[in-house]
């Protein structure tokens, strides 16, 4: 048997790309924002594919604990090879986006790092951002508990005020209260921001953040005090399990006044609550950028399963063959197409909208910096609704890639089995997805109770404001051709989006009472 | 820290359990199917309980080499015990059940003793299934190939008879001919049912099974010529990985003539193909056997899915705590109830639809002793619809109850995750779903054209011969206690799917090419 007659050199896709009927180097640029951009991503994509350590084929194959060593291995070489080339930000970043395997670093710079600069004064900024950002020490960010997720106003961990030697004592007064889930908790971090009731001259002040040294910079054993563990296996082969999400209970630590993160309150020497002229607004800012970085990473995610389903389509090839020739490409069936092609127009439109929610995060900082809140409700169920919707529809679209795949798209070799299970967790975490929604939807009817009082809408809910001519217009669409027009097409959006919302609306205000109907949200 | 405040021995279920409406007990009975039924369950699930060798709580620890020996340990004892105890076939099958780690013993017995059993002869069953059965040999079932897996009548090994040595001649003349997925291939087996294009007088006789030795008696090697291989890691943490799902090429391998399975064709010491008397709908007896305890398994893991997120909704507290008191179980949110409750209603009708499958085999089977083969095609189409129906809703409930129990869903202690990686598939072994959807549209095209002309149809589709009424009738319903009369509800649905059928039928017929809209399927 020759080795051509076993089909391994040949390149199926070669046909399917010369057919392309668009302009495949302008929507690289497209698709990476920038022609700069697209030279960055390819740099750095070489750089982790060029390198041994930074290897992914015989990621599923390891034990959890090989696993979990491979994953500190590839972190603290991405840091050498980080400092070696003296990488921008947006190169690091790129990097560990390409290495693709989630680790303590991944709290550390998404979720650690901001919590300080969003919550810190200057003086807590400069003492622990210059050594977070040497790694001198490595944080993570515990909020979640046992008890409590979504119900963040909930949380039962205290720190209670003690005078006598000016200290926080941090401690979890029930099972329900340890801390549960913080990624790089269970075995990496030496620091954490832990959230906690705060309670001073016997008073509750409700969730405020504290900067806590969980393990010695000596030994890296538990400080006193303190009982860390894993929380064990999670859904994938590798996916997650790369993480050592973590358990930690506290048992009256104390902590010096000043880790409390104190840009927008704090307790005086006394232990007196103070606010600061700091508005607490300003904490919505992280939420937004936290949830701008979860779209794009859906959108990623989303166009590297598409690209794999697509090419099995077009590999694939089953049934309809006449009188011996060959079989149909699984691509070419309406069956297939109908399933995976409204994927593909997803990726792209979850893509640019990922892009057009960096800019919204850029200019929801501005506003928040000159004191304007105005945008902030709308820029705030954006994001909910984006987070929710893309996370949502990526996983739903993974799995079923994977079934497009036929049996194929179960094994681990075919890369999609990670991606889901890595990328199913996004509808829970950072918000859950049906709560998201559910304060959306409260938005929204907000909204039009404004618009009947004459306010005018902003940003993204614009549109309703023209609520006299969208309640009863008929769409212009007469001809197939007339839906190629964008305004046509945007009309009908809105008009069906606004007709919605004020028949909900309408609903709502004859239900006996919407307590029964879901939980009440906490709400900006 | 008195225990008691930590929670850990609180019953917090007695509370919900107490206020149960209905006949638990009376229940337990319905389900099971007979109180006897209930007995031998309960008497196997306690076996397995109580043994330390089937301990699951490590399963998804061990890495994939200690996950395989664990099973082959587990089968091991699972047969020591049912011979110790005398198991019967009933008690033996429930052993496995509960013990729920995926094997070779499956493929052994849910698919290589049924093919031998529906497709040897006589004598070939006596000489086979007596050594199967005492395990004196190891079975599986090697029909998929690299490149072939819905379209069966597309597989590519060849079985050439040479009349010079009485012997088939198996042989992989391609890659893509290469045996994919059969489990307990990879490592295990000693013999397969294999199948492959006959070939004799140099004629393509088509698809064939054909009883091949794999491996040593002795040394448990690979025979001459067979290359066999494990194809790695797969979906799940646990899950299939317990499983030697395997590859084989094969290079001239030879085997007796007797080792074609030939109750229904065979081929004479001079080469002759000659068909038998036995009608080839046979084979179709096996194919509802095997899809019936599919729809068995999919009843019971949805089953176990929602009774994890039903607990975990009766425990779990968020939200919704007035003046500082408990929050709202999250059961009693109606957003949780509308999304759990309409699966907890699936797992009732599952395991019913399932039960009554049960029965449809029973029946087709003695029906196709006595050759007659005018229910078939309806009874075909119903276990392919159903198979694909149960499944799909079953993986997607899975997955939403893992969403229901938040974070704590992806975790493997919950459960879930393992019991979604080992459904999933389901949705594409035994007949891909969304083409077996397409069958029974097929079917029910085809029997509306009957219809039309006067046939009166058979089985579930009975009610469709009462087309005059059924499609111009106006529902009973006026009051919402009207929706409480069976009679009412069926009516609706069969008025509904008819329409829905004729609809269809009519659209259709008006389309250009029906090649372009779906793959030719091989039709019973």
């Amino acid at each position: 048997m020759a080795a051509a007659d076993w089909g391994g050199k040949a390149d199926h896709l070669a046909g399917e790309r010369a057919t392309a009927q668009f302009d495949v180097d302008g929507m690289k640029v497209a698709w990476a924002g920038s022609r700069h951009a697209v030279e960055v991503a390819d740099r750095m994509a070489c750089l982790v594919a060029s390198d041994p350590v930074f290897r992914k084929d015989t990621r599923t194959m390891l034990s959890r604990k090989e696993l979990f060593k491979d994953t500190l291995k590839k972190a603290a070489h991405a840091w050498k090879r980080t400092v070696e080339l003296h990488l921008t930000e947006e190169e690091a970043n790129l990097l560990r986006l390409y290495i693709d395997q989630p680790g303590y670093v991944d709290l550390h710079w998404v979720m650690f790092v901001p919590a300080i600069k969003g919550q810190g004064t200057e003086e807590q900024q400069k003492k622990w951002l210059t050594m977070a950002y040497k790694f001198q020490i490595i944080g993570t960010y515990a909020q979640t508990e046992l008890g409590h997720g979504s119900n963040v106003q909930g949380l039962e961990t205290t720190a209670t005020f003690d005078p006598s030697t000016d200290e926080f004592i941090m401690h979890s007064p029930t099972l329900t209260s340890s801390k549960w889930w913080p990624g790089g908790l269970g075995k990496t971090s030496t620091h954490a921001v832990v959230y906690a009731r705060l309670i001073t001259e016997g008073k509750d002040y409700g969730i405020h953040g504290f900067i806590m040294q969980l393990r010695s910079l000596d030994d890296h054993s538990p400080l006193p005090g303190i009982t860390i563990g894993d929380i064990g296996g999670k859904f994938g082969s590798g996916a997650y399990n790369s993480m050592d999400n973590g358990v930690m209970r506290l048992d009256h630590v104390r902590i010096p006044r000043d880790q409390m993160l104190m840009r927008l309150a704090q307790v005086t020497r006394e232990g007196k609550y103070v606010h600061s002229d700091v508005p607490k607004q300003l904490l919505y800012g992280t939420m937004v950028y936290v949830r701008q970085t979860i779209v794009a990473d859906a959108s990623r995610a989303l166009s590297r399963a598409v690209c794999i389903a697509v090419r099995y389509g077009a590999i694939r090839k089953q049934f309809g063959s006449k009188a011996g020739g060959p079989e149909t490409q699984v691509l070419n069936y309406k069956t297939q197409q109908s399933r995976l092609f409204p994927f593909l127009a997803s990726a792209y439109a979850f893509r640019f909208v990922g892009q057009w929610l960096k800019w919204l995060y850029t200019d929801v900082t501005q506003k928040l910096e000159s004191k304007d809140f105005s945008t902030l409700p709308e820029a705030h169920a954006c994001t909910a609704g984006l987070k929710s919707v893309t996370t949502s529809a990526t996983a739903d679209a993974i799995e079923e890639c994977q079934k497009l795949c036929g049996g194929h798209g179960y094994l681990n070799s075919s890369g999609l089995p990670e991606l889901f299970a890595v990328n199913l967790p996004a509808c829970t975490y950072e918000g859950d997805n049906v709560v998201l929604l559910l304060q959306v939807a409260r938005f929204l009817m907000k909204t039009v109770s404004q618009v009947a009082s004459g306010k005018q809408p902003v940003g993204t809910t614009a549109y309703m404001g023209n609520i006299q001519h969208l309640m009863q217009c008929k769409s212009v669409v007469n001809t197939v051709e007339d839906w190629l027009n964008p305004a046509a097409i945007k009309e009908v959006f809105e008009a069906r989006a606004l007709r919605m919302a004020v028949n909900c609306a309408q609903n709502i205000s004859k239900a006996p009472s919407q307590e029964e109907v879901s939980p009440s949200f906490p709400q900006i």
